[in-house]
Order: C-alpha cells, then structure tokens, then sequence
C-alpha cells in the first residue's frame, strides 16, 4: 500500500515520530475513558508548536479531512473521540507542555495549551500562588481542555468557572492562521473580547495552544468539615449561614445524599463513617483564609455556632489535621467511582438557582423513583454553585442493560423539571455528541441560529470537531 | 410638511408620546456630557417593553435606517451618539427601568435593561446584597451601557469587570428577534455563551434589554487608608504586602501623582490633604471585611507594620469615620473633573500587568515630557488593576487648542510604549467612534477580521452602531 499524500505531509510538517498511525500508539486517542465512547481514526497528530498545529490544520483542510482537537481524553460528552463514520483526524495538543511564563507580582501564568492542570497548579503553588481550578481528573486533565470545555469543579463557589480563570488565549484558527491574543491583562476594551468565543466551544472554533490565567493568593488555611443534615432544605439554611460567615471564603459547599455516603464508605480503601449516626443528607463544607489576619477558628465556631442555634444542620465534624481533610474529600470525590460498583447508572449534570435546589431535588426524586420503581437516586455534587450530578443507580438485583436501554427516557423526565425549574441540563460537562440533540431541544431557535451564525462565522467549512455541539446538517 | 412613513410606524408601535421628534425633546439624547461629541437624529425612540424595542428595530431595519441604542449617554468614545451624517436613529432603553427579580439566597438580580447603575445598587443594598460594580457616573449611568461596554471602575480588583457579574441577558437582535437569555445559573455549560459576545459589544451586535446579575455579601467592615509612596515602585511594592495580608479583601487600589492630588484639594471644596508632608505618589487603599470574624483592625495594623518595615511606603493616614473615607474617596474621584480647571488635557486610558506599571510610567512621563516640554501629567488610576488614566494637562499658561491639537502625536508616542508592554490602549471605555482606527493599528488582521466575522454573523446589515469599533466600509 502506498503512503497517502496527507500523510505523507503531515510527516514533512511535524516530523515522521510524531504521526501516529498504528492502532497500538493511536489506541489511547480513540477511546474515552468510561468506555463509552469509542472512535477510530486514520492518523493521531503530535504537532510540537503553534506553528506545526497550524500546518496541521491547513493540510487537513486541503485533503478535506476534519479536525478533531484533543487535549487530555478526560471528557464526558464525546467531544474529543474521532467518530467512525466520518474522515476525522486527531490533533493533540499533550506535546505542548510548557510552563512560559510565571509573573507572581501580577498573579499570572502563561502556559503552552497541552500543560496538565496538575502541572499547571504546581506550577503556581511553587511562585506561592493558587490556580484553583480544582477536578477529579486533575492529574490527567490538560488545560486546553479545560478552557475548551470551561471546567467547573469543587471551587467554582468563590472563584468561578474556568472561564473566569482566562486572561488570554492563543488559538490556531480554521483558517490556519494562529491568533496570538495571549494577553495578561485584568482590563482590556478593545473590541469583541474574542477568547469569549473559544472558551467552552468544546473545540469546535479552534484549536487552543496557549493561554495566560489568573492566579490568586494562596489561602492561609483552610478548614474541611462533613455536615449532616436532614434535607436539601436545611442544607439550603447551613449554606446561607456559612455564606453569611465566610463570605468569600466559603470555597465549597458540596453535597451528597445517605445512599451515596454509603457507597463511598463501602466502595472505597480506608474510609469510614465520619459523624457518629447516619444523615439523610451530608454537607462537604470548606473555607479557606484569604489573609493571616483571619481567625479561622473562630470564623468556625461562629458560624457552626449560629447553625447549630439555626436548627441548619444536625451534626458536624472538623478536619484535625491534612490527613482527615483528605479522607473527607475522598468521600465526595469517589461519588462517581463507585456507583459502579452497584451496576448501571443514569448520569445528568443539571443546575438550576441555588435555593431552586431543595424544590428540584424533592420534585425530581419523586418522578425518577416513579417511573423507574425500586431505582436508588444518588444525586450529589456542587449544591453552592446549584449544580448536581443528578446520577440514579439501578434497583438492586436488576438487569444492567435494561436499566440502561431507559436512559433517555429518564433523562427526559428530569430534564423537563429542570427546564421548569429554569436550569441547565448541563452545568459543567458541555453538549459534544452526547447531549446535542438534547440541547437542540431545550433552546429556543434564536439561539441555535445565533451559535450557527458564530461557527459559520469562525469555522465556515465545519472544519474543527463536526457535528459536536452543533448538527452539521443543520449548519 | 407631511409625516414620513416610518414616524408613523413608529407612533403606532410605541405610542406618539415615545417616539421624540421636537429639537428640545432630542437635545439630551444629541450631547454627550463632555460636550466632545454631538450629533442630529430624526427621531429619539423610547419604546417602554422589550417586544417594543423590537418592534421599532424592525420598522428601521425596513426603512433602511440605522440603529444607535443608547443608555445612560455617559460613554467616553462617542458609542452613543448618533453621527450627522448618516440616517441613525436612536433607540434609548431609558424607560425599561423595573427591578424584575431579587433573589437574596441565590446572590442573583434581574432588572429590564434601563435601571440606573444607583438604583440597581440599591435594590441589592435592600435585600442585604452588594451589587459592587461602582463607577464615578453611577447616579446616571444605566446598566444595558455597563454591560455593552464593559464597564471597569474602582471595584475590579476584587470583583472583575462587569462581564464578571453577568449571567444573564435578553437582547433584541439585528433581525428583530428577541434571545431570552436570562438565566440566573452559575453554571450553564450548554452550548456557546452568547452572551459574552454583547458583553463588551458596545451596542453594535444588539440592544440589551434585560440583565440577571450576581449578587455579593455586602462587606461587614471597610478600612479607607491614604497612603503616600516614593514612587510607583514603591506602590508596588505596597500592593504586593496588602495583596498578602488582605487577599480578595483589598477591593481598592488606587493611585494618583502629586499634582493630581494638588489639583483635587485646590479645585474640590472642603477637602484638605489628609497627609502633614507631601509626597511624589498617592495609593487609595481600602479593605473590606468579607466575614464579621475578621478583625479588620487586626489586619490593617499587621499590613502596615510590614509594609513600613519593607519601607513600602513614607507615610499613611486611616479613616476615622464615613466623612473622612468618603473625603479620601473624593480626592480620587474628582482626579477626572479638576483637570479641567488647568487648562486642557490629553487623556489615555491604558492597562499593563500590574507589575510593569513603574517601568510603563517611567518610559511614558519621559516621552511625553519630551515631545511637550512643560506639560503637567497627572497619571492617576486602578493600578491594582494595571490600568492607569495616564492624562497630560497642558503646561501653564499655554494655548489651549495649540496644545489639544497635538492629541494625536501624543497618543502615538504613549500608545507606542503601551503595545511594548503588551498593553491595551482601551482599559475600560471601550472604542466606539474615538479609538476605532487607533484599534485598527494595534490589533492584528486575524484579530480584525475575527470580529469582523462575528459582527457580519450577527448583524449582517450593518444595522446597529455602524462604524463604532469597526468601519462599515471594512466588513
């Protein structure tokens, strides 16, 4: 067989090593990590420059293939894995991982696009700063990535979601060009602020190969506690308390129902029950000094003082040391993890106003608990933000697959409470292939005109990630 | 002289009462309050509903008219003011001045589009809230104009730009449709965020009519210091030991030069200089409390026992009370007005990384000393935030108009070092008519074209603010 011409240039523009085209280097390319979703693709690219990914682009376009971008593979909606059916190449970013620049005195840090977000936070930790995008993923997870899917997490409660981390971007667009917008600016007017555009656009809009991002203060010190609480009503109160306390420095409220405590302390190494009897619900609650002059201690006990006088939680324990505050997190943190353990699961990842959240979480479980009896609902997550991973695990002793086929029919029951409840029916993991259709649902048709009119606009000939996000037939 | 087709139109859409033909009923509309620039309109609409708004953008939009929407009239770059020689209209928000929705726990605000900035703030202040966006025109300014330029002011350094408390908005597009975007979510990864493109759009991809913002924690304690430093690196060197001590508690960070502070106790009534000596640089310092456990006292005291050990800076004077804050505050705020009083000045509003501030304002106070030897430069701004006025009053006794006309060569040479320091030349007031070309020399032709794209996607008829940010003869 002889070596088609693309490849053959792709070979020429970024070196012979770093064009992937056995199934043995391509494998780790092409399918998601939870196994469900799986592509195959002629040929995985390792551009090792802005430049080289451009070339790579506009070979692509020339030969009329179609550009998939992919940053760490850690993505939950189908975005990153080339689809069987089309002519869709892979373009990494994973070799552009340096650190460029870390300005300490202006709290910023400029990074080639394929750093991984551990990197990156080490990166800052050792300048004395934070970068507190905070994921499960942390340690696989790229920052373009990130960006391209503006990533939520555990600290988006006091310092927002990625996109409010951005400061600037360089991207290599449709058209091969690069747009060098790497700014380090706090302030900026000068026309449409075009990173906008990228962050969260799942790579549909261009490849990201750098970006300048805040950095904070580090925190003084933090406490972590476990609350037990009733209900997502008290929890509401305890969050308006600790809010009121803290201020800022509530930098997590996250909850998690009894079932899913369960789970956690039965599924995983080394964890037991913290607080001494069981709780309907449990409040994962952290707060970290913005300032040495803070006494954290007694900002604490006030506001578990007022809580406990308030009637807004029914137990809590602190954290003595790092080693307790870990195992705390690890209870939230394996929430996913180990639902597994006790067979299939129906995932949704819905926000809606954080005090919408008791009303939602009592309207909800009931129709779920409805149409799939016996089901056993584990909805937890980031309840300060308003969004929850809505996750119902199948009944016990049921059939896998057939509580699986009913997917999209729960989906639909509870998307169309979130849609009354005005929510998103995703909050933090974006549309890719997984949910695009759903979201063609959901939005009114002046919006789907106006994200078409933008990726015409930026990407006329549907070059980067086709059909993700967007139909390409309604394009 | 018979009624033209479209005032018809207009009266019957919007009621003959709204729709503004009588020079006098005009004249607030034509003049903006510098008197920099003036324009003629046919006609001033005041539609009183969103699906008002839209029904006269469709009446234009088949008369062949153009559309220039406008808010508080208090934009600096010429954004708002109808031009005399093109067939534009106004379309004012001014009557769309509801507060919709305050929701105390959930941090959020929705109000229609023409609710005044002040009014806004206090509806929050109401409900025990902070709306922090805080800007010297904020009695007049109208907040569709903060979001569609972006506003800035003193309260970025802790809280962001505008942009930053947005999450929701309802706009009447080019077409006449209305995109109802207003979502009280914090997370909302659904798709590309539109409503990022009319952020910053300065009314050029459409009219806001609504907005959803967020809410803060109003602060339990404020500290005002004034503080008087060597130099600028001096005040950097203070910013970085309060940035450590306060972290996002420190939500000001002003500076202003000797004479600046000479103009405002000279030319502002019942103000003195809170300081016994003088000194080369001035820093507004405020703290604010983000929880009552933090003794603000405590921490102001620890900041400035370092910082005079670091020898951070030569003197400070605390507030002891609302007046004596509010009297720092104004030798601040009037830095702007008191200028006016000594002749004529040469403005620029630039950013830098905060830490390239010294060096930007040693190279550019040379070159314009320089270029106009005996002009007095009053530099003054949100250096916390990178961005400075950097003001050139005219030298004393000096022809005004000689000197104003040298504006452009004067921005030229100061401009020239802001893009070495990889500066904006446009902070915080945006382009509009002002800036449009000097934007068009900065920027590099894929930026440009970028938003040429996004203006042609979303306005293809060049309907609103035609040739503000962009030249009409470039799409």
């Amino acid at each position: 067989m002889t070596t088609p011409i693309h490849i053959s240039e792709f070979r020429r523009a970024i070196g012979p090593a770093h064009v992937l085209i056995e199934d043995a280097d391509k494998q780790g390319y092409l399918v998601e990590w939870r196994d469900k979703f799986q592509g195959t693709t002629e040929v995985v690219l390792r551009p090792g420059s802005p430049q080289e990914v451009a070339k790579c682009v506009k070979i692509a376009a020339r030969h009329g293939l179609k550009v998939v971008p992919q940053a760490g593979n850690t993505g939950l909606v189908g975005g990153q894995i080339p689809r069987e059916d089309r002519r869709e190449i892979v373009i990494s970013v994973n070799r552009l991982n340096k650190i460029r620049h870390v300005d300490s005195k202006g709290y910023t840090i400029s990074v080639d696009g394929g750093v991984k977000l551990q990197q990156l936070q080490e990166a800052a930790e050792e300048a004395d700063r934070l970068f507190p995008l905070a994921l499960a993923s942390q340690g696989s997870c790229i920052i373009s990535g990130n960006i391209a899917t503006n990533a939520g997490g555990t600290a988006v409660l006091s310092y927002g979601n990625t996109r409010d981390l951005v400061l600037g971007l360089e991207v290599v667009m449709a058209n091969g060009e690069i747009w060098h917008g790497m700014r380090a600016l706090r302030k900026d007017n000068t026309g449409y602020d075009l990173k906008q555009l990228f962050i969260g656009s799942e790579g549909t809009l261009g490849i990201i190969t750098g970006a300048c991002l805040k950095l904070l203060p580090r925190p003084c010190a933090q406490n972590v506690a476990l609350c037990g609480v009733d209900s997502p009503e008290q929890a509401l109160s305890l969050f308006a308390i600790a809010k009121k306390h803290a201020g800022p420095m509530l930098t997590a409220f996250e909850i998690m129902p009894r079932l899913g405590m369960r789970f956690s302390v039965k599924h995983q190494d080394g964890l037991s029950r913290p607080l001494a009897q069981e709780h309907n619900w449990y409040v994962v609650l952290e707060l970290s000094a913005g300032s040495p002059s803070v006494d954290l201690e007694a900002l604490t006990e006030a506001m578990f003082g007022e809580a406990f006088e308030a009637e807004a939680l029914e137990d809590a324990v602190l954290a003595q040391n790092g080693k307790q505050a870990a195992d705390i997190w690890r209870l939230r943190h394996g929430m996913s993890e180990v639902q597994k353990f006790e067979g299939g699961s129906i995932k949704h990842d819905i926000s809606v106003s954080v005090n919408k959240v008791p009303a939602f979480l009592r309207e909800a479980l009931a129709a779920v608990e409805a149409l799939v009896p016996g089901c056993r609902p584990v909805p937890f997550g980031h309840m300060g933000d308003g969004n929850l991973h809505f996750n119902i695990t199948q009944p016990e002793g049921a059939d896998k697959q057939a509580f699986l086929a009913r997917w999209d029919e729960v989906n639909e029951v509870v998307h169309a409470i979130v849609a009354r409840y005005d929510g998103s029916i995703s909050a933090e993991h974006g549309i890719g292939v997984l949910k695009r259709d759903l979201m063609a649902a959901v939005k009114s048709p002046v919006e789907l005109e106006m994200m078409r009119a933008v990726k015409r606009a930026l990407d006329p000939d549907n070059l980067f990630n086709p059909d993700r996000i967007l139909r390409a037939d309604r394009l």
